[in-house]
């Protein structure tokens, strides 16, 4: 395998101070490995000559290349080009050179203000210097050549612009063919879960996780949902199959709460379940609201299997919509598993669909009891082929935000477990507190 | 202004992969300025002791302070507590200590999982480690503490959980007090707009927009919202004085368009109209899918004025909950002026709300035709009070998920203009192709 490391550099005041994300890195950083070089440090430094030049040679001192995005504007606050001449006399010891106007440059910036039909403002003249040595990259999408440093100078730097839909081009054309090494790659595969938190399903994997190993496996956990991330370098053949047999251990060990991989989400993963049993479902949402619906509505094609919600957020809604019975709202509530039981059966019987979800619960940041704390949620999932309502109570914790996201996960795992009729659904419900189930 | 720089260092394979964007960064990068303290570098590593190490002294000698965010989780492949330690020793030329048990730690982490009802794993314990000398912070939503160097070692290092939810609070109480300068601020103000194209809106604030100008006005745009962000520099009295002068100015350009400032939403402004007249609201959900429910009943306190709504996905939903009549789904499609008004009445008259959003489109990929193309979308609001409907048929661009975001920006757009019978109306609708209106 491959030692290259290619490093991406960030450039701009409006990066380092948050004013917008800085997706340049982030697509880097998913293009690269698919070269079969490492993607290594990123940085994000603000339009400062000095910290552009220092960073530059720091990353170049671990890294074979380094690709820089931003700071080739026309104006004055633009000064990557100033920063990779600095950054060469660095690097070499040699004395610092002023910067060369290149001509195929100058002619580039004529013909492109010349095809809009106007006159090239003095600024952009600037556009067209380099330093002694590197050359210009083609930018057929803005008036921002690009430079590289490739073949010449003691560093392998690529200067790009900032706006990606310039800089994504040019990498590709002029960049990719340059560090991308002929027959090695890095694979990656994400195996998402659901139903263990990430110490439990880290104490399954064990020894897999070992940082020595290759295939590296990783967990991240996000909202609910723990992803394993397994990582393969080398040839493509050898990377492929050392993927694909680290993904098969992971599956033969947490087969149950692995619900998809990759770009599979948990509502797509729940949607395929119920296309393949030609079945249909209907929610019924209280604490989140829609989120449930929409969640499952962002699926393509999702009209195929879900019909529709209702979000009764208020009683009266509950009452009208889906007939939860007076009776039941006083005496237990509008958090108890009464009413979720209510709810999904409402809903199932109102829509013909094979399957209900419901949510009630404390959302907060108020409204919460001493018997029902905020963050008190009951989840039901009304089930016509078993003829059965189960409903289920969590205690969860943070903001109201997180609790409405992990109750609509929660929600759709329930469901989910109940399609699969999953053995180890009890794992799930490691903070479900209590389980009620009745007839529908 | 103070000369203090804070440098921010994200940790994570997920991270150098491009699988998760880097949200921790940009959100540190917004609050340090706040603090009367420049934000600095900011880098990212993978999930490499070494690494993190080395990027911990590099950044400690051109930074006051480094917060470090990620690595602190219980698994092997948490390596900050131990780069730490590294980054200490390396720092200070003495020899590399092992890490200590914090019994206050253990304490955290044995009351966390006792209130879960639930054994703290064995893994979980290396989560109270940290180096000699440096201090734990408190962690009330995780398990992970953070760590510390303040008022010791020759580093200034702070590590953070990587989970926002545990990490912002953290940040906020235990290190914002210990880096904020007295005196010394740099305040910010966002204007969120939705009406208005960005480069329309840079036209009209024409000069403020200059890159010389203090306090600095720009834009960024999101999702069909344009942010007005404003910033101020200097002592805490000038620069309020300074900041609000410039959020006056930019206030009486575009009044009619700004719906609220820094942490308002869309949907969070639309509540305050609602409950300032005493109205209620109804949702008729087709092609969001839940998306308009599930924003509105994000904001805290929604139930006093959202009753609740329909997700009619299914034209027999449409038909049963909602009293669509079957011809003019016949007639006319379920993406059209008809259904949209017929599903905003029958909202309207369901729920005896006074208001009445609905939304009826193809958001594709599929399912397009000529005259309804893929981003056709259809968004009505019925008003008891006027007694009457208005539906707007538009066409968008974009993903699936870019479609379904705009038409519910468009619909709560089209809801507060309705209940502000705003005048400025017209400019929202300049991607809107035509205009229905009909009595209810």
């Amino acid at each position: 395998m491959t030692q290259l490391r290619i490093a991406i550099l960030s450039v701009g005041d409006e990066l380092v101070l948050g004013q917008i994300d800085d997706t340049n890195a982030s697509w880097l950083a998913r293009r690269i490995p698919a070269l079969g070089v490492m993607a290594g440090e990123r940085r994000t430094v603000g339009d400062d000559q000095a910290s552009i030049a220092r960073a530059i040679v720091e990353l170049s001192r671990t890294h074979s290349a380094v690709v820089v995005t931003g700071g080739l504007g026309p104006t004055l606050d633009d000064l990557t080009r100033e920063a990779l001449a600095d950054a060469i006399a660095l690097a070499s010891g040699e004395s610092r050179a002023p910067l060369e106007e290149d001509p195929a440059g100058i002619a580039h910036l004529r013909k492109w203000f010349e095809e809009k039909g106007r006159v090239m403002p003095p600024l952009n003249r600037r556009q067209a210097l380099r330093p002694p040595g590197t050359s210009l990259l083609a930018n057929p999408n803005g008036t921002a050549p690009g430079i590289a440093t490739w073949s010449s100078a003691p560093l392998c730097v690529f200067c790009l612009p900032g706006p990606p839909r310039e800089m994504q081009p040019m990498f590709d054309a002029e960049v990719a063919p340059k560090i991308a090494v002929d027959g090695a790659v890095v694979l990656t595969a994400a195996l998402h879960t659901v139903g263990l938190g990430e110490s439990s399903l880290a104490a399954i994997l064990g020894e897999l996780m070992d940082r020595s190993r290759m295939p590296s496996v990783g967990t991240t956990a996000k909202a609910g949902i723990v992803t394993i991330r397994i990582r393969a370098e080398g040839n493509v053949i050898d990377a492929q199959r050392a993927l694909d047999a680290t993904v098969d251990v992971c599956r033969s060990r947490v087969s149950n709460i692995i619900f998809g991989r990759d770009e599979d989400t948990l509502e797509s993963s729940v949607g395929a379940l119920l296309l393949a049993y030609g079945a249909t479902l209907a929610t019924a949402e209280s604490c989140t609201g829609g989120l449930v619906s929409a969640r499952l509505t962002d699926v393509p094609g999702s009209s195929a299997w879900f019909k529709g919600g209702f979000v009764v957020y208020a009683n009266e809604r509950k009452m009208e919509d889906l007939g939860v019975p007076s009776s039941v709202l006083d005496e237990f509530g509008a958090v108890s598993h009464a009413t979720a039981v209510a709810l999904a059966r409402g809903a199932l019987r109102r829509t013909t669909s094979d399957y209900a979800i419901s949510t009630t619960g404390v959302a907060g940041p108020t409204g919460g009891s001493l018997e029902k704390p905020v963050g008190t949620v009951f989840i039901a999932i009304a089930d016509r082929a078993r003829a059965e309502v189960c409903s289920r109570r969590f205690q969860m914790t943070g903001s109201r935000q997180t609790i409405r996201e992990r109750s609509t996960v929660m929600a759709l795992a329930a469901l989910r477990n109940a399609l699969l009729d999953n053995p180890l659904q009890s794992l799930l419900w490691a903070e479900s507190e209590r389980v009620h189930v009745e007839p529908l």
